[in-house]
Parts: structure tokens; sequence; C-alpha cells
């Protein structure tokens, strides 16, 4: 990576429930780039996609500074994001941006050094 | 997603310590790629970035069943891989998998059931 700071990163795990909207792949797309930015994170790459059947959406945000991803469960209003960031990049700044995008009723944040 | 079971899935942080060839980006979208076959996982496609400042690289296989990726410190001797599968994959056989590869020295496992 690009960073040699110890630890390497902070991985926050971002359990949204009651969320709405999680079978829209480009706004999902939209709003995990924003997280991005409002974290200070420079994006090498996106890939997204959404399931025919239950309209879930499965897609990763490559970083220079690690990745973000989100998996949707429209039926059960459930998304699981991931953000882990190295460097400068302030993860907590991601994670509130796709809460608020989101608006879940109940969400989790669980950190994680990486590394140490 | 294409499954619905209850939790989404199991995310498994695997952090290696000592392990080599880290600057390797196709070998190590090929270790992911097998891995993701060993967990009885289906890839949708797959992104590979390197660093040329350290050789770092930051990777991602996305999945119908979620996603692996992995983050590398050359200079450190340190990979942060994660494998987050839902459904009836294995996460467990993707890790084995991806530790025989890379051989570390140290490795350690933080497993967190997501949607739970």
């Amino acid at each position: 990576m690009t960073h040699s700071a110890h630890p390497p990163g902070l991985h926050i795990l971002l359990d949204l429930h009651g969320a709405r909207d999680l079978d829209d792949a480009a706004r999902l797309e939209s709003i995990l780039r924003a997280a991005a930015r409002a974290a200070g994170a420079r994006v090498l790459g996106a890939r997204f996609h959404r399931f025919g059947d239950t309209g879930g959406v499965t897609g990763v945000v490559l970083l220079a500074d690690s990745h973000i991803t989100v998996h949707t469960w429209p039926e059960l209003g459930f998304a699981a994001v991931d953000v882990f960031l190295c460097g400068a990049a302030q993860p907590d700044l991601a994670c509130d941006h796709v809460e608020r995008a989101l608006s879940p009723t109940r969400a989790t944040r669980t950190r994680i050094a990486r590394g140490s």
C-alpha cells in the first residue's frame, strides 16, 4: 500500500437495519463514492452488481487507501458496509455519510485495528 | 443478495504477518480467485492494483456471495485479507487456502456474524 504507518489501518464494520432503497445499485455506488471523498480517500475503481431475484446489491469501491464495500438484503432492510482505510483517511466520516444517505432505524459500528 | 438466510453472513478478518511475495498482484489475484472456488463461492469480477512506490497491492474479488479483499504492505510483511461470505459458502476454507499460499509466520482470524 502507499502508507507504511503502523498499524496499517482501521476497519469499521457498519451494519444497517431498517434501511431503504437497498435495491438501487447506481445510487449505492454514488453513495459509496461520496463516502470515500468525505473520508479523504482516493478512488481507484468501482464495481457493482444487482441480483435479479431479490434486488440485492453487492458492490465495492477500491481505494488507494483500501476499500469500501456494501452488500444489501432489501427483503430484510439490511445492509452490511465495510470501510477499511489506512493512512490519513478518516473511516468514521465515510460511515457518517453512508448512514445519513440510507437512513437506517438502527446502525452498529464495530472497529478493528488491522495489523496491530 | 441472493441468499436470505439470517444472519446474512460470516465475515472473517484474516491478518497475516511475516508473509512473502506480497508485491505480486497477478499472483494475489490468482490466490484469491482460487480461495473463492475453495469456499464454494461464485466470482462476479475482480480488480487489483499495485502501487509503484512500495509495491503494495490492493485488490478485490467481488462475489455473488459477498467479497474477498486483500491489502498488502510488503515492507512490513503484512497482508490484511477479508473474507465475507453469505449462504452456503464456507469462509474458513477460503482463509485456509490464502494462508497456505502466502506462508505467514503468524496469522490471526477474527470472526464476525453480520446482520445478527
